[in-house]
Parts: C-alpha cells; sequence; structure tokens
C-alpha cells in the first residue's frame, strides 16, 4: 500500500481504520488495483515517476460520511482529492494534483434533490451525471431541458466547478455561472450552505444566486477550499424551436466583421446558441479554402426564431460577399428519425459520440488514446484571432518538431463567457518518449500564448502551477491572497494541494 | 475632533498627517462640519447617540493612494469604510457601519477608464456615476447602453458592489452579475487584479470573467475584504427597440398562474425586461379592486419584439379572464418629445424622478425627508406572494401601530434573479419618537420574514447584523466562514468593520 507524503504508516492505518468505521469497509479502497483505477487514463506521464497518482479511495454516500472523512482527514494531516465521478478527461481526470493523496470519491452521492419544473431549477449532489439528471427529468416530464458537454457521463457539479460548458443556450451553457446555491463541507468538517440556502426553511435558495453578504460560491470554482456535497443549476424550460443560420465570408481578413457582427448578436441575446469559427481560414480547416464559416443556433419559440434570423443576417449581410444556409426549423421535442440525424447535446441530451472524435478511423489507424486540451482565452475580435493564427503558424514548425508531432486544432470555441478559448488537442498516448516531447511542446504554448496576453481557462494537473504562474500580476497578488485563503479555512492544507495552482503553506515553493 | 475607537489622539494625529502627505492637505476631512457631510440623511438614528458616524474623510485621486491611505490605516488600526460616491440612500447613505470610522471616499477617482463598443463593456473608477458613464458614452458615440438603478448619481460599482439592480434588459439590470473584472486593493495595500486581469498584457479582462483558478470577485460584493479600484461591466449594445405588455387578470388567486407564466418566459429569456407585480391584490394597490396586472418590456430588433410579444399573450391567454394592452413599438434611440413622455431609465438613460416618490404634494404635504427599505427575497411564486399579504394584512395593524405608521408597499419586484423582493418603505425624518417607532417596526419585518423563510437582500446599515444573524444555518457556519477569511486577509481588521454583518476578531460580539 502506498502512503501520502509525511504521514506515518501508523497514522495512516489509523485513518484509514477511521474511514472505513464512517463509510463501512467496501468503500475504502488501498488495494493497488481498486486505486489504479483512479490514474488518469490521458496522463501525459502515464506510467512515469511524476505521474500523478493516489495512495487510496474513499467513497462516502452522505455528507455526514464527507463530514467525518475530512475531519479524520485532517486529525492525521492525510490530503485528500475530492472528484465528483472523474471525469474530467484531457485536464486531469479523477488523478490527484499531488501525488499521494487520497481521492474523496463523490460518485455515490448521486441524488438528484429535486427538479422544480416551473422554476426551472435543479439541486443535485456531486455523482449525478448529465445522464443521470437528464433521465429523472425524463421520467418525471418536467418540461426543462439540461445544457450537457461533449461527453454525458461526467458530473454536473463536476463540470461546473471545472468551469466546463455546453452546447445548448446562454446563459445555460456556462456551467458555473448557471448554479445557484451551495452546500459545502470545509476542511474543519463544517457544513456551510450558501446563498439563500443559510436562511433556515428558505425557499428561494435556488431561485437566488446572492443572498445577503459576501459571495463565497466563486471560491469553490476551480478550487480547494472545500467539498462541494451539493448543488443547484438553473435550468432552460424546454425552447419550442431551434434553427441553425451558417454565415460565409470569402477573405480571412473577413473574420474581423464577422466576430463584430456576431460579438453584437450574442451580446444582444438575439442569438444564444453557441458555436466556432470555421473554414480555411483557420489552420485546422479544409486545406487551401480561404475565409470563414460561423454556424449559429437561435432558441426560442418557433414564431420568434425566424426573426431572429432574418435579424442576424441581415447584420452579417453588410459584409461583402457574405452567404447563408439555414438548417430547418426544428420543433421540439424531435421526433426518434429526426434525433438520430442531429448533434444531440445541441438539443440537451447528453451523449457520448464526441469519443468518436480521436478514435480509430481510415485517416487515424493508430489513435494514441489520450490527448491534453490546450485552452487559451482570446479576446473575441477578429483581430485576436488572425494573431493567434500568425503565432501559431510561425511557432508551429518548431513545435511541432517538424512536423513529426501532430497538434489538432485550433478551434475557436466562441461559447465562453464573451471569449474565444483557441483549443488546441495535444494526443497522448503510452509512449513516454512521445507523451515528453507533447509535454515539452505544451508548456512551451502556454509560454508564447502568456508572452501575448492569453491565458488558460483550465489545464491539465500537471500544468496547473505553469498556468497559474502565467497570472503574474503584481508580483502573483492574486495567487497570493488565494494561499492566504487557503491557510486560513484550510490550515492543514488537506483539500485537494495544488489544485489550479494553489498550495497550502507547507507545500508552496518559495 | 472625534477619534476612532481603541485609537490614541496621538496615533489618529500620525495618521492624518500621513494621509496629508499621501492626499494633499485639502482631501483629508476632519472639521466637524465636513465629517457631517458625510452623515446618512436617512438615518433612523438621527442626532440620537447611536447615529454611526464618521471621525474623519479621507479623498484619495489615484490607486496608489489608496494603497498609502490604507498602509497608513494598516499602521495605526484605525477603521476606514471605503465608499464610491456614497449615494446608497435607504440602505446607509455615506456613513460608516461601524461608528467613528474614517470614510475611504473614492469620489475623486472617477476616470471612466475605457468604454469599448465593439465587445460592449467599460471600465470605471469608483467615483464614476451612472450620470458620468452616460455622457462619456454620448460624447463618444458608442452604440451601447448603461442600466440605470432608479437614482442615476450613485456609483456604477457602488451600486453593483452592494447588489443593486436597474430597469433594462437581463443580465444586465443584474449589476453584480453583469460585472467582469476588478482592481481591488487589499488591506495589506497590495494591489490584486482578478480574472484576466491578473494576466499581465491580458486582452480580455473585460471579456471572459472567470480566469483561471478560484474566482474571488464575489467576496467584494457587500464585503469589506478590500477596496474596490475598478470594474469593469458588460454593456448592452442599444436594443433597436422596445415594447411593453400589460397583461390584467381578474381573481386575486391568478397571481399563482400569472407568476408561472412570467417565469416561464423570463426564464426562457423571451421577456428581458424588469417588471413589478401590482393592482388591487396587493395591500398597496389601488383600494378594492382585485386582481393582478404586470407589465413586460421587452427589448430587441425591432422584427423580433412583435413576435415575442405575441409569444408572450399567448402564455398568459390561459389565464381565464386575462387582458392586454401594449405601449407602441418604441424605437431607438427615442426623440426628445418621446422621450419627455416615458421612464427615462427603461431606456438606459438615468434620471433623479424617483425621488418624487416620497417627495412634497397634495396627498403628502409633510413628506419625513427619507425612508429605510425593507427588500426581502421571495421565490418567485404566486403562492409566496399570497403569503406574504396574508402575513402583511395580519401583522400590519399591529406593526403599524393600528394605522399610526405609514408603511408604504409592498411592491413586488420581480427584478433580482430569479426571485422577487416584496419591498416595503418605512418613512424615517428628524423626530427620534417616530423612527424609534419605525425601527422597531423594521426589525419585527425582519423577524416575522425570516421565520418564513424570508430573508433581505440588502438593508440599512443599522440592521445589517440583523439581517444576517437571520442566515444563520448551522450555527452561522456561513458567517464564520466570513469570519475566518476576514481574520486572514485583513488581521486588523481596518477595512469597513461590520459591513453586511462581517466584523473583525477584535470587534466580534461573542
Amino acid at each position: 500500500m502506498a502512503l501520502p507524503p509525511n504521514v506515518s504508516s501508523a497514522d495512516f492505518n489509523r485513518a484509514i481504520a477511521a474511514w472505513k468505521q464512517a463509510v463501512g469497509n467496501d468503500w475504502v479502497f488501498t488495494a493497488d488495483e481498486d486505486v489504479a483505477l483512479y490514474r488518469d487514463a490521458y496522463s501525459p506521464y502515464w506510467g512515469e515517476k511524476e505521474e500523478r497518482v493516489a495512495s487510496a479511495a474513499v467513497a462516502p454516500s452522505t455528507v455526514e460520511q464527507v463530514q467525518a472523512v475530512v475531519r479524520t482527514a485532517n486529525q492525521y494531516k492525510v490530503p485528500l482529492y475530492a472528484i465528483s465521478t472523474g471525469r474530467n478527461l484531457a485536464y486531469g481526470g479523477s488523478a490527484p494534483v499531488y501525488s499521494g493523496s487520497v481521492v474523496l470519491d463523490l460518485k455515490r452521492m448521486n441524488r438528484v434533490i429535486e427538479v422544480n419544473e416551473r422554476n426551472a431549477y435543479a439541486l443535485v449532489e456531486p455523482g449525478v451525471s448529465y445522464f443521470d439528471l437528464y433521465e429523472h427529468i425524463t421520467k418525471a416530464n418536467a418540461d426543462v431541458w439540461i445544457d450537457p458537454p461533449d461527453p454525458g457521463w461526467g458530473s454536473v457539479i463536476g463540470n461546473a466547478l471545472d468551469g466546463g460548458g455546453g452546447w445548448t443556450a446562454s446563459p445555460f451553457r456556462d456551467h458555473f455561472g448557471a448554479h445557484c446555491g451551495m452546500e459545502v463541507v470545509l476542511a474543519n468538517g463544517e457544513i456551510v450552505r450558501t446563498g439563500m440556502g443559510a436562511l433556515p426553511n428558505s425557499k428561494s435558495w435556488q431561485h437566488n444566486r446572492w443572498g445577503f453578504g459576501p459571495w463565497v460560491d466563486g471560491l469553490f470554482r476551480q478550487g480547494n477550499y472545500g467539498v462541494v456535497t451539493k448543488m443547484g443549476f438553473h435550468l432552460m424550460p424546454r425552447p419550442e424551436a431551434m434553427q441553425t443560420l451558417t454565415v460565409r465570408v470569402p477573405r480571412d481578413e473577413d473574420v474581423v466583421p464577422l466576430v463584430d457582427a456576431l460579438n453584437l448578436l450574442e451580446n444582444q441575446h438575439v442569438v444564444n446558441g453557441s458555436t466556432s469559427l470555421g473554414g480555411g481560414g483557420a489552420p485546422g480547416g479544409p486545406a487551401g479554402a480561404a475565409g470563414w464559416s460561423v454556424s449559429l443556433p437561435i432558441y426560442g419559440p418557433a414564431k420568434v426564431v425566424p426573426a431572429q434570423i432574418e435579424y442576424s443576417r441581415e447584420k452579417f449581410a453588410k459584409i461583402p460577399g457574405a452567404t447563408f444556409t439555414e438548417t430547418e426549423l426544428f420543433r421540439t421535442p424531435l421526433d426518434a428519425a429526426t434525433l438520430a440525424r442531429v448533434r444531440k447535446v445541441s438539443f440537451g441530451i447528453p451523449d457520448l459520440s464526441t469519443f468518436g472524435l480521436l478514435g480509430r478511423n481510415a485517416a487515424n489507424p493508430s489513435p494514441p488514446g489520450g490527448h491534453m486540451d490546450f485552452s487559451p482565452i482570446l479576446a473575441r475580435t477578429g483581430e485576436s484571432v488572425l494573431e493567434f493564427i500568425r503565432m501559431y503558424r510561425e511557432k508551429l514548425p518548431e513545435l511541432s518538431e517538424g512536423g513529426t508531432l501532430r497538434i489538432l486544432g485550433p478551434v475557436f470555441m466562441t461559447n465562453w463567457d464573451r471569449t474565444m478559448v483557441a483549443l488546441l488537442m495535444f494526443p497522448v498516448g503510452r509512449d513516454p518518449q512521445v507523451n515528453g516531447r507533447m509535454r515539452n511542446a505544451f508548456r512551451r504554448w502556454i509560454e508564447l500564448c502568456a508572452e501575448r496576453g492569453w491565458g488558460e481557462y483550465r489545464t491539465p494537473s500537471v500544468f496547473q502551477d505553469d498556468v497559474a504562474k502565467a497570472y503574474s500580476y503584481n508580483n502573483h497578488s492574486l495567487t497570493r491572497l488565494r494561499e492566504t485563503i487557503k491557510d486560513a479555512v484550510d490550515p492543514n492544507g488537506i483539500l485537494s494541494p495544488g489544485r489550479y495552482g494553489v498550495w497550502p503553506k507547507h507545500l508552496r515553493k518559495t
């Protein structure tokens, strides 16, 4: 059995015994073959000594058990790493950031506590996946949509806490932004309810986010100040219809007015669906073709959507040479035949088809198995897109080692708040030599982007320190503020040390 | 000259001297007649010993000066109370929560640092009022709207930090929710930039709210963890048109389906304007008349709004007896004649006409001068409205002392997140005897509402402890978490002690 760092075998055995007492023998995992299940299948250090691995895992099924587990960890100073369902693939999976941590696996806490159709919200536990929530809503015949991310097997809470996004309408596709109210177990084992949840007998915990006084919810986004055990989410009442307008512009430099028109429409909330920029102007697009395209889904009443499409066309039509295509007006709920030919996540239905992306096919007979996602945030202007592409073209020969490292992208995704993410995907697998070259390239992209004012919104665990370091304004004052808070609310530094670059005092490098 | 509590005359003189050095002699106020200007004109303790008053005031004009002022305060342990423009009337004005604090007056920091039309945002300093920002935008010919609250003379930052709201479209009218990026001076004098602002050379500080890692912005909402010196806000690109649909339903109990339909439309973002429930069903409405009405402004393209109105009518038409009226379709920008007959704030134009509300008129020949606003958050259901009215009718005879205390309202405002605020206004003036009765009644409403699961979103300074205490889940665990953070980031407790119920260690009652 592996030991957590700086924990004696005797203390660890006492902690294990206490956890077994709290959650039952069956839910404390110490055997190598059990603990191995928590390895990050996409780890860029797979099989190397730097791979981040757990020493054990414990899976409570109630909030009271989470409290007991955390209190024991505090008593013996054992680092925990909380996961919801552990599906944060491409960004770290279920493996801890700090090797030797005990995974606090919340998958058994999988209750949908409430779905409220009239006020369009859900209150869930961390083990509830998008599939679970969808199934619950479907069985309850509630006329509301969820907003699934690409793969639907992950945790609704976990995805929100990692800053993930989905594919239906704004504002629901900003998963952290669409949450409303939390229950959190702090490092001292105390339960806190945020927002209106702090008011006993409150009937508006999932109605009003803010409550009274300082709003602490943000601390738990990409954070390690507590273990979130319940979280509310605003849901979208099923929109009657959806239609997608595709705009094509002929010249690469047309991306500037294209993005300007897109901004106007999205910032007015006329276009509410999410999209990516595509086309020959992007290095990842069809070779040779110039220009750009963008596909804009619009959700709303069947009589409103066509008017929104028409208004949108007028705005884009000011770009010389712009051409348009429209899908049919899809009316919801979709029938089975229609459902079979659309992208399910765009209609609020969780799915796993995204895993076909890097799968085995004729063009890719030997897929590497995993990938690391590189996700820098760009200001949403055409100029940013062109600048990114210039840098990418200039640096790619060096960073792909003359084309021998296959990096996918960039895909310019416009669905993050009012920014874009210029997504690159770095395939990784089981070959340490290739993985090492991919890691070097990844680190170099972080630096190159930081020099240009672009920082990542999320990154694989092994690069979280690198990215956090790039957010260095005033000698890392934001990081230092986070550390001050960390040391105050988790003085023994037992909760997810190192997550998103926030380390407790005893583990900080000077 | 008054002294702050627990500060020696010698130390206070040293602090005053240091501040004069930092900001100039003219901007440190110690004379009684100067300090009196910071009294809360609406104080319910006016002229009594419990009135919250400042000992002095200091008005820096740059971030560096704010740093110097805060460092000096830390050195001599002088409590500061930061205000932007000090217009938080009905909720405490410019007076400190902790009597004897020195007001840190940020009115001179009144630069509009950037207005970006293409990406529809502004970056401002705390002294910038809604009038200032409007004027700047108008002069720059930028085609974006601001979202003014009732009176436009207050600070854009101050209103957001106090959790205020405005009167145009969602999501812009949630002023804290619509912010994007902050610069904050901490108690130790360090500057922190949040979100993408932590990345040197970032071009997306006002584009993306979240950045990388734990999100600390929420701590500064209704908080006292730092002094906000810059803040970004998403703006709405000018909508082409606005039209208001008014729905009337005949029976008091129709408020249930009325609010259900409203929820559906607002949660689908078909109706995006803000509104209040009115009519004979509300005790404050026209005597005798039964039923309810609601007026729904819809902002958007001229060809889209009529379709949204039509869809909305269909939803409300399911309520038997529902009747409708519509305004004309207002096209923006409004001409002068139109502007003269509309409510300006609904068209993004700051205004002061709200002060007519409690002013001298035929019906109210002797206005008391000020008022305290009581703002409990209700779940947005018709049942909540009916329950509130039942309670109000049952308790009013006692709490109005048989009708001798004139309390205004309730007004059911639906523009707070997904909740309602059942606003009551308690007039106060210069008669300590009447003020005392009003205070007693106010405290009793806080208790009555808390018993029923309703808590305030904001309250006058003198009641902030009472309201914070009502948010008591798990032996006040949320308050204790906030206190732990307070003690860590402001160990001397110098920043706005007591604001929204958060006190530093040395001032906490056990």
